[in-house]
């Protein structure tokens, strides 16, 4: 929690505020650069944050500490609960800029605490899952690992990158805790270290293939990456001659188009037709689109994906923001320069195709019977309803479902179509009559 | 931990070389762009987690269900403890590409298996730190305050901000736990949902310099800046007229140079010479720098810095690397296209100014009697040194003392001249022995 949270608490509390009903809507002001839409992630955090809050005699004692806050408010702080509903959009839906991707109802000063952690979650795991199915895309259907803790911003980015794995369609991961926690197949393969540890290239290669068999993976480019695929090749053959098929081979470095063909070649030569090739090393979504594409693509049958995809490193950040959009059942925005909100509770409604969505007051009918809404309640008192429990299962099968209708143009990767979103006439009507009162 | 870390240590162990003695060194390959210098971190956290590496009955359980590791391999794993030796470069010294932050002497399966951890630590801190001392630099000596953890990439992330902070000398966060987990200065303003909850902005910053007195700052942007300044103006005054000062004006967007002076003229014009002025809002080290450059800089107190600096927006990756330089006393080295290592156990030596460090094998003496070395002991049989207990408070007194040394043209922020490094004379004959041999 940041700090003004809790002294905007302490002033709302003097100023008879705290327990006034409010919104606060949580979306993104503007698509990062080159993306045409997002993947929205990291609601079931936020629903278990709200559901822990609670200051216990630790915190509160840490709070006196600071010297600032009076007994009488960190007496109503101890007493605090989460009693708010709360809606969102189902995990792995596919969203728009200015669309509500979670909206808080709750006294004023409660809501506003949430503001920190609700941020950092759902700006997290919405730009990775974004991230993530760029990637799956840009494979065109061939599997992809997730390699990236090492250059993950932390631990708990680490483990957030395998959970949008597991949301975005992306089966394995190298990390064990992560694979653990959300149910993907854990992967590896080995590091050129195996291959230095020993006097040879070939030993290595052999050491490693008797030890795991049909589980191992051979890295092809330690030294010179030619003569490694040679290497890799005569211990993969030797392990077939005894019955064993290994793994694959694994490609790190160098033109990853051209040495595929060549360690494919050299396989399909010596009979190693199951042998896979996997390729590594500074992947992301331009780079296996390229390798992918066109009618003679690369002969890869896997990519492992790490720094560029567990940083999001060409858009790192996601423009979300928690605004107030409604407090004591009066409808509230903010005007200031190159940041003007939307105000009111609201939902989105959405045609079936993408073919442009309708951005309303909460509480309006539906724009058409083909209009079905984004937003449901997942949280009601403070108790997860029966759509606030959903599994991360459920929510991959339905992000299957959204993929899978979204139109060519606008998951283009480099150039995307710009996506209609148009406004109620309500809303509309709403903002035009703010516009014409002063505030 | 990678699952790889795992198989190749059953590799080893399978072919009698896990316990064979080994070195892996942790450096970056390259710089990111625009940066002239790295600021070393995240030391202290690497040592927390070798000291508690050990795998339990959970973990054993775990790794028994996967179904691939023999149970001898898993006894010998259940009693693995690290009783290596660590050597590190003081958190906060200044380091450049190839040069080891880090170096591990330990059996080759355990020195193997700390790799993901100590990168992820290693590279998210180093990152970081690198960011906020770029920012602090541009600020020309005016304070910051770190603002970022809701954009920051998840909660490590967000905690090892404020770290990064208390270890560059930027004193102050808004992040609570932070602050108190690393001893920084708690700081904080308002939201805009505080004026937007009010019926209008001048009962809204009212309210606020009631309840917090001389701790308010008043935010002057949710609607017209220049009708916000006039508002934050009038409390002000108001304030003062009963005795007390608020602390400063807020502005989050639009021009900020233009809005500043703005601000300053009218709060000077009321006779509130104490209130400061802060900025926030999209600022980074090149927009901090603008506003601070020239004869006549604007007249801003201090800067709130968020999102770009959390993530490190404009460079979130440093090409970090965990290597395999000795095994079994012999040196090694990958020659791969492009990622090509140096050989051996390294010892880092510098002169006074920056004046071009050499980069040598550990044993070598002394280049001269002026460089001093910048690795050390932190870490001998598996417990901490002297060295390695240092605290973050010294850590950060001695980054004062290298900052205060570093030359402007190593420093600039958008192109710093490149930094001399040479190879001690024994590393070139290795290397050039090496390359002589195969492999």
């Amino acid at each position: 929690m940041d700090l003004y949270e809790l002294t905007m608490a302490q002033a709302f509390w003097s100023a008879g505020m705290a327990e006034l009903p409010s919104t606060f809507s949580l979306f993104t002001r503007s698509l990062p650069k080159q993306r045409g839409y997002l993947v929205a992630a990291g609601m079931d955090d936020c629903l278990s944050w709200v559901e822990r809050l609670a200051f216990g005699p630790l915190e509160l004692s840490a709070l006196e500490e600071l010297g600032v806050f009076p007994a009488q408010f960190l007496d109503w702080l101890g007493d605090l609960r989460f009693q708010g509903d709360v809606r969102a959009v189902p995990e792995g839906t596919v969203v728009f800029p200015d669309e509500p991707i979670l909206e808080v109802d709750a006294p004023l000063a409660v809501a506003q605490m949430a503001e920190t952690y609700l941020l950092n979650q759902a700006t997290l795991q919405t730009t990775l899952a974004t991230k993530v199915s760029r990637c799956r895309q840009a494979a065109r259907g061939r599997p992809l690992a997730e390699f990236g803790f090492r250059h993950a911003q932390g631990l708990d980015a680490g483990m957030k990158v395998a959970r949008a794995c597991r949301l975005v369609g992306v089966g394995a991961t190298s990390n064990l805790a992560g694979a653990l926690e959300y149910g993907l197949e854990v992967s590896g393969t080995m590091a050129h270290s195996f291959v230095q540890a020993h006097e040879d290239e070939v030993s290595a290669l052999r050491n490693l293939a008797q030890a795991l068999g049909p589980r191992a993976t051979l890295l092809a480019d330690t030294f010179d990456t030619e003569r490694g695929i040679a290497a890799v090749v005569q211990v993969a053959s030797e392990m077939h001659q005894r019955g064993v098929e290994v793994a694959a081979i694994r490609l790190d470095s160098g033109d990853l188009d051209e040495l595929s063909r060549i360690a494919r070649h050299a396989l399909d030569a010596a009979g190693l037709f199951a042998v896979k090739v996997i390729v590594t090393g500074g992947l992301d979504e331009y780079r296996i689109a390229k390798l992918t594409a066109g009618p003679d693509p690369a002969p890869i049958d896997s990519f492992g994906v790490g720094s560029a995809m567990v940083v999001s490193a060409d858009a790192p950040l996601t423009d979300t923001v928690y605004k107030l959009v409604s407090c004591d059942g009066r409808p509230v925005r903010k005007t200031s320069a190159g940041k003007v909100t939307l105000p009111g509770p609201k939902q989105v409604w959405r045609v079936p195709g993408f073919a442009g969505d309708v951005l309303a007051l909460r509480d309006e009918p539906a724009p058409s019977e083909a209009h079905r809404p984004l937003l449901e309640l997942v949280m009601r008192a403070g108790q997860r309803t029966e759509a606030g429990r959903r599994s991360l299962g459920e929510a991959s099968s339905h992000h299957a479902k959204e993929i899978a209708c979204l139109p060519a143009d606008l998951a283009d990767l480099e150039a995307p179509a710009p996506f209609r979103l148009r406004l109620s006439p309500e809303l509309e009507a709403l903002v035009a009559r703010m516009d014409s009162s002063p505030i």
